[in-house]
């Protein structure tokens, strides 16, 4: 294939091989000569009829210019590839051809490549989720306390530490990786249903054809074909959109620490990378880019998926077409994220003394809840709460320490000495449960010292 | 509520009511509540703090009209909420009014409160599915060979039975039903995790304050807070998206058949069902109407969802903010397509014999393939395609009857007897696997007959 | 390119050379040659130095592994572009090399480019529906008069003809040829800012680089640079996508006419066209699923371009990426759309016959609405309403003919003598203003007789 | 109505009241009248029967509730609004009421009427923009030379002003105004065909009275009834989310700037504005909160619209109800954005010392380009761009300023003196064209001294 420079950015080589055109029709023929096969051991082809098949599933003997012509007319492409595959296999064996197809519809042909085209996927997609999940593990472990600002709303917070952050980027996978496989599971079935879905033409065998043919395939079967019914590819679709979700949270805070003025955490740097064409200083979060175009595109794609679910009767019309080349889309794009995700994870790097920097530069202000949290047992919550505003707000005012304000107060300062009060305002003291939640979620209680 | 005639078409009074600003507060209040009753059993409190909240969880004692406007101001419901709740409790108890709301943010509130909607609305949702597969499970009996056009691409087929259409339709309703277990189980988790994720103004007690919640709550604990992690929301969004697609999808059928010329399947009728203001005679699917509309809408809200889960830091700006109203509305929407769908299978009306005469005005044609299915043996699959394309064409092109058209071709009438030929162009006779696959899906092997 | 059958049936071949790396790329080398060319004019660039380019605008120069290579670390192709061009000048003239880009930023070149790009794919969408338009026209003279059921809820109810069916789906399409006139003449504008928009490495000359820039690429120069503001680019993809969907209405309205049960309208056969792997006699509505495919996608597509619009600062992050494929997979799938279109437009086939056989097929019922607003005048609106819903409903009911219920019904037939009511039941005697609207959409006075 | 705290947070009233449904009915009874006036000047209705309902256009009469469930059953509301509207209209003159809706179908009533709402909200919006129009001026006039760090892939590069950044703004939204404005001109058209679009219950009079009504309710003619052609519809949903995606733009810019480690800009502060339940210190940007969320809503909206236009024939199942409560939404969702971006920009704060503050605490790193670009004539623009790039890594690399690492690269001060370079690298002469593009979008060459 030509190189395609942007359209690269947004797949990975993997998901564009196993999602090119060459690989569903190998698919293709191999659901043919899965059919073949079960026909055979069913008596309805003749014997070793499968066999000659075999030299054709590489599909070289194709013409795709004129099968692509073809598909113009047909509406889709899987009636002349068998046309050309039956041809392909009369030269070798008339009798072989003879029962090719049979009982098929296109679109099992069609569906059933996308199965198992989407099997391959899976694949993939698991093991970058399995290695995302192992660096964000090594990760967790590094920054379990490594203070920085929690924040909320775009603005600085209490602290927490990178390694909770990073829990809850890994918590998020998990749930993802479970998803996923329930997807995966409910969806790789066989498509045999022939013209309306009931395997007329095979008489009384379409049980036993359908049974062989799941078998030679290594597909489960479903209690009936679901040519109309796409409930199974629009959950593999919303799952991967759901990945793609959190993998974009996990791009914007990246980036959003990487900001010049924030400056915490980085993506991998490296030669090459993140330069710009007119700033010479400049290193972008190119990864972070990718993966956040990724979030903003599947969303579409997935409803594109869900509202074209309205599907007429036993096999439909535009609805079916309009999947075609979206769920594979949503495959690449999800793969590429995914990708870029994984290097960030493993090649992350932090900058604490920053990360302290910034948490000191608010001048106790992030703390202001550790004190009123501190104060609601003698006063009250309410009470704790608006004090502490008042003083945030004096403090900010004055271009005080807040320290400094609440040593004024004495409705504050009443209730602690000036060494309780430094405990109070260190950030490192008020991590509360952070530990014991990257513990949960590690999974082991000795996570973190 | 004032009635909203265009509002209640797409939402149900049980839906309105669980998404109710009044159920929600009361939720809302229930969640200080329980956090009342934990911090006390962990010594944070006052003894029977709780109590006193007991008498305030009706919240009648709210002031709405002032909520709403700190509301703008504060950029959320929470506060003026937590203010107002606090006045209350103090008026009867200062010292239970101290710890109210400790350790919690605006968003632990809001975000548990969704999720014990969310837990009502699943009840519903699950009742409702219920009901439509017993109604399906009826229709499918009574309809399991009731033969009519198979339809692809909107054109006639092969025939199929009602039955199989709606056990397709059934046996996606179930795969749903499972779906929505999953996302429901996943999704009713406790929120609590203060400002930044680390409940730290809780010290120590975080922890156990936590389990004390999600126990007074009945909610599972996850294992860490999930303030800007909100794929279980999205799968709750998706998994109903998904079933809104399939509603649509027997909507379309539905409403298709009712076609006048096609006359076959009919929404239940009643007085004032479905009339015209300009046209007297009409009969107009007006449940199918409300559950295409609905399928129409929900994928773009799934696609808010999805593209909302971008989320910043420990707590996002925007993108929850833009699920508040998006998630009930799928619930609503949803609600109303189920209730529409619930009501069409129960009173699903069918007429068999404009269904055969259907399959009789082609003139044969919808049984070539079983022709073509006969003939493969002899000629091969693809010549006896080819031949019935023939002479299909020709029956079209002369206005004659396909039984006419093949007497007079020897390729294929050397092949068959007059009554051979009767036999394959008899509908009925040409249902494959279809009682099979009804047996399968309903799960009984005497399904039919 | 290597074929690829799926993806050539969602676009055109125009699309894809417009659309393409290699095209990009060359107006890619446009844009630096034109910016060269501004350069030199002031005395910015050596002199000549815009003509040394000349000879690599067909950047066949290029490497194009290595590009993507790069790309993928740098997060877009035009610093790697930049790179090989420079080098490839400096061999041809060091001089002529200092001053390539100068001034520019990454996204300067790939705006334009993409602007540029886009004003060839205009050209070839205006001329489709000049084309389309023409078509139209010779089809609404055709069937000005031919009646058949206008249909609403997708039940028949009084007649429409054919002629104002195509005037609605014509007057549709005009609106989008100014709307898109519009759209086009808003977004074909330079980007030119540099770094962050201010052009401040040419120092006091930016204004007239950028003038001289403009005019060399022929294109209008903004007020000010548009690096982070999207909305001319979303206001393209919106137009087409409104574009698309009334292509897709169209294509609804063919493949349901195109019905089995119906049989008035047909897309044009040939050859191949719509044929099934498993059903000799089929004639699937091939161009109407692509259609509808196109008019399910491009939504979801333009969602995207919408809600990426909210670009941070100076040039965002990942909103204008998402853009890259997203606006030419717009541009695909509506040229592919249209193309379709502009096909049934040409050979549309329709059986005057049937329609009006469909149109007797209710036995009167459909001209229900013809009795009761002559009636109106004698008993009110509402009451002749009602009581032909009354008469209706016992034609149905009992099997009869409209008519002879109605001569049975003395409050209606007191009204009218039998020859009258013959007359309201005709249905070409029931069109009302259609004549007049077909004339007012065709804009002249002698369209219809 | 009931207050609903979260929902008026997406709208405004004056929205609400446009889109409640009391205005929709009473709108509805508005065209009523129009057509009984149109009916009666063509002599189809009694004389001074539309001066009967003129007492009714308050629509108390209307019994909301039955409405409501007959609307369940009806699949509309319009067919009991005109029951109930003729019974009133009955009770004070059977003869008014013989004539009521003649001509007329349920969208007729319907679709007029949101016309007639819309026409509402678009004077809202537009005083809107022209109202934040002013602000934005003001705020550049007060801002055009307090220069800022640019900022590309969220990552600070050389100065801006925020002058120049409001100017983008700015531009947009006069783009938005421009497009707006045609958006509503198209809009705006009656909707009257009958039952299906031919006015044949008029006879030959369909045209008079369409004409009349038009000019009742002061709306433009269509060349022919568009009930099932809404891209008109789509286009006000598109161009109000075009808006939508340009004032997130705003608010993602504003949000950005408010970080507490940048802290330039800032949202109105005020009583109660932007607090935190748990953190007594913030000051969370809130209105840019709701803009957000607005603009990640509307796409799901506008695709749903667009998707929605596949409507079938005369009149669509499923798709135009789709619209009912969409575009009401959109509206509202704009409105309430709008509203927000007007406060924010009447009322926004900046610190100029902060800005220069942050452009001075990358030591010259974002001056690099300045250098760069005063080195190109020397070495040419390419090896300018390697030395400062290298010079830039050994700044941050030894935590040297740029100027220092400078100094000590011949190849660079070899071509400048002390006294340049750090003219060079003086932010405020590196805003290039920035005063002048600043003139040219507020068209007045004295903008900026």
């Amino acid at each position: 294939m030509a190189a395609d420079p942007v359209a690269s950015l947004f797949s990975t080589p993997e998901m564009d091989s196993i999602f090119s055109a060459s690989n569903q029709l190998r698919w293709m023929a191999r659901f043919e000569w899965g059919l073949l096969s079960a026909l055979e051991a069913n008596g309805l082809a003749a014997r070793r009829a499968a066999s000659v098949l075999e030299a054709l599933l590489n599909v070289e003997f194709l013409d795709l210019e004129s099968l692509q012509e073809e598909a113009y007319r047909a509406g889709n492409m899987a009636i002349p590839f068998v046309r050309q595959l039956t041809t392909a296999v009369a030269k070798r064996s008339e009798e072989a051809a003879r029962a090719l197809h049979l009982g098929a519809t296109s679109q099992d042909v069609l569906d059933t490549a996308l199965v198992l085209q989407m099997s391959e996927a899976f694949t993939v997609i698991r093991r970058d989720l399995e290695l995302l999940d192992q660096h964000l593990v090594r990760q967790i472990r590094t920054y379990a306390d490594a203070a920085l600002a929690g924040r909320t709303w775009l603005q600085d917070g209490p602290p927490v530490t990178l390694g909770l952050k990073i829990a809850g980027w890994l918590a998020a996978i998990r749930r993802h990786r479970e998803r996923l496989d329930v997807a995966e599971s409910c969806a790789l079935v066989l498509q045999f249903g022939g013209a309306v879905g009931t395997l007329a033409a095979l008489g009384d065998k379409g049980e036993a054809v359908s049974a062989a043919l799941a078998k030679a395939l290594d597909l489960r079967e479903p209690d009936l074909p679901w040519h109309s019914h796409r409930d199974n590819l629009g959950e593999v679709g919303a799952s991967l959109g759901l990945l793609a979700g959190s993998l974009g949270k996990i791009a914007r805070d990246v980036s959003l620490l990487m900001q010049t003025e924030v400056a915490e955490v980085f993506e991998p740097g490296g030669e090459g990378r993140g330069g710009s064409s007119a700033m010479p200083h400049k290193r972008n979060p190119v990864g972070s880019a990718i993966i956040l175009a990724a979030a903003a595109r599947i969303p579409g794609l997935v409803a594109t998926l869900l509202s074209s679910m309205v599907q007429e009767h036993e096999r439909g019309l535009g609805g079916w077409q309009a999947e075609w080349e979206t769920l594979p889309q949503i495959f690449r794009l999800t793969a590429a994220s995914l990708a870029r995700t994984v290097e960030i994870a493993d090649g992350l790097e932090a900058d604490r003394e920053r990360m302290l920097a910034n948490l000191e530069a608010t001048r106790g202000l992030v703390m202001a809840e550790a004190v009123s949290a501190s104060l609601y047992a003698h006063i009250g919550r309410d009470r704790a709460h608006e004090l502490l505003q008042e003083a945030s707000q004096r403090a900010l005012r004055e271009g005080k320490h807040l320290r400094e304000v609440l040593l004024e107060m004495p409705e504050v300062c009443g209730h602690f000495s000036e060494g309780e009060l430094d405990r109070l305002l260190e950030p490192r003291n008020y991590l509360g449960s952070a530990p014991r939640f990257i513990a949960r979620v590690l999974g082991d209680s000795n996570a973190v010292r």
